[in-house]
């Protein structure tokens, strides 16, 4: 069985959207990402930080999907990330309202010493030393290695992001990213761009309107199920970004034909982290589920014209 | 061969947009649906007005692409409609900085006799009683009936789009119409409260982000094709559903499965569109342009994971 490494925020989350609020729940971007990979036949193992405020039932939950959290330190006496955001009615924008690192400021990442030799390597958005540090705590080269970040970090650690970026296989980040990245409005030069800093494939995700894999010349492209409603967007890049390395770790397969079909099952799975607030969808997902779904994603795509 | 019959402007436009910007030329409507629906084989005819201002050769391209142009009216002495836009930098938004109706206020459309069998009516973007004019000429019941129409006639001819939306089997509007004109947000619920109000088909253009189409409990959804640059949207919607009746035209096939077919064929030619200013692209374009973009199109969106 392949083994998935996932770093990345374990935190408490309060988010506001047009549909409602909640206090503070469980979130972080390697929650998402490990609740999503779960859905795979594989070894996962997440490297976070929390305080000891931070439910031991939480831990337990990871834990039950077969998460390793040997890599969650628990600081004592610290208190855990929180995140707060308020979302405008079309759900695309938000505002951050409220940022306390906490322990998360001096956070020196741990890779458990039986994963450092993961086959599959997912480092979810962290300051970009953070993501270094992982990879140079590998002993074995992994297969893959993929990358999430966002805007702030090119606003105020560029030098370090690019150099975490030159190390990896697979970038993802939203459209508006790319472009600031690249300094190009095409997304199609943008991932030609990006490709240049070192990642051989782009994952452009651009929200209710799916995502682009770029590879040289080649790109492919999922869609957002159209959803009668959608609660909460919270975690559904971390869900998707967990649902593509997932499925890669579990195929052992990085071919591009085959992260197409990464690309589809991490779209499927976003697709159910919105229906809910924060994990709660995917906290209650079942596989069959998933399977359904994509039928559904097929449906949606695939067409038959003879060329 | 089935016949296509074609009602919409023929037009003089002045477009602007971040690449650059055009004196007067020929537009509309009716000519971007024409010229794409004559690379399908089928008999296609406009039902259009323009002044004597028109110059003859673009009347005589459409007559070379095979399009009978017997049901459009010049009006001696009269002036041919003129719409001037201004696209932002996204191009996903313009002002409009002139429209002159001219010939159009007082448009009384003809259809010739030979197309009053037509198997397929396109009514393209114009005020919803020349619209419903056009199918009370009709002798025989079309097989199929598409309405393009736009939020300008939702503000200001409601009750007339409603009385036309009730007689078409298939509705092309973009996503912000058809939130307008179904009061819903999510484009899930638009659908199926616009299908309440007469079609069966709801086809929701999105630009850049491609175009879904909704049928009782099934939707599919086809991508617009990434490109490098895009230089003027002007006509992509009309060369769109120009592709999509074109091609349901010639495959005499109006099953869901088809219609996705002709999806797709819309998204590939309203591709081209975009790529130069107005109709010249689709003026130069080749077949097998069309049909190399096409495995374009199959790269993109096909993928093979087994259910």
């Amino acid at each position: 069985m392949n083994k998935l490494l996932i770093v990345g925020t374990v935190a408490f989350d309060a988010i506001e959207t047009p549909f409602g609020k909640t206090d503070k729940i469980v979130g972080g971007a390697a929650t998402y990402i490990g609740l999503s990979a779960s859905f795979f036949d594989l070894q996962s193992a997440i490297v976070s930080v929390v305080g000891d405020d931070f439910p031991q039932e939480h831990l337990d939950l990871l834990t039950s999907r077969n998460i390793d959290i040997s890599g969650i330190e628990i600081v004592k006496g610290g208190k855990t990330f929180f995140w707060s955001g308020l979302y405008h009615n079309d759900l695309n924008s938000r505002d951050t309202l409220v940022t306390e690192l906490n322990v998360l400021a001096d956070f020196q990442p741990k890779v458990p010493q039986n994963f450092k030799d993961a086959e599959v390597v997912m480092l979810g958005n962290l300051h970009p030393l953070v993501q270094s540090s992982v990879l140079d705590q590998m002993e074995t080269t992994p297969k893959l290695v993929v990358l999430d970040t966002m805007n702030f970090w090119m606003d105020c650690a560029l030098p370090e992001l690019l150099d975490v970026i030159k190390r990896v296989d697979v970038i993802t980040i939203n459209d508006e990213e790319a472009r600031q990245l690249s300094g190009e409005y095409s997304l199609v030069k943008a991932a030609a761009k990006i490709q240049e800093l070192g990642p051989k494939y782009v994952v452009i995700k651009k929200g209710e309107h799916g995502a682009l894999l770029f590879h040289k010349s080649e790109v492919f492209f999922a869609p957002a199920l159209p959803l009668e409603e959608v609660f909460d967007p919270t975690g559904a890049g971390d869900t998707f970004a967990g649902g593509f390395s997932g499925y890669i770790a579990q195929s052992e397969n990085i071919s591009f034909e085959n992260m197409k079909n990464g690309i589809i099952y991490g779209s499927n799975l976003a697709s159910f982290c919105v229906e809910k607030f924060g994990t709660e969808r995917m906290v209650g997902l079942e596989a069959k589920e998933v399977n359904q779904r994509l039928k559904q994603f097929k449906a949606l795509t695939q067409f038959d014209i003879e060329l």
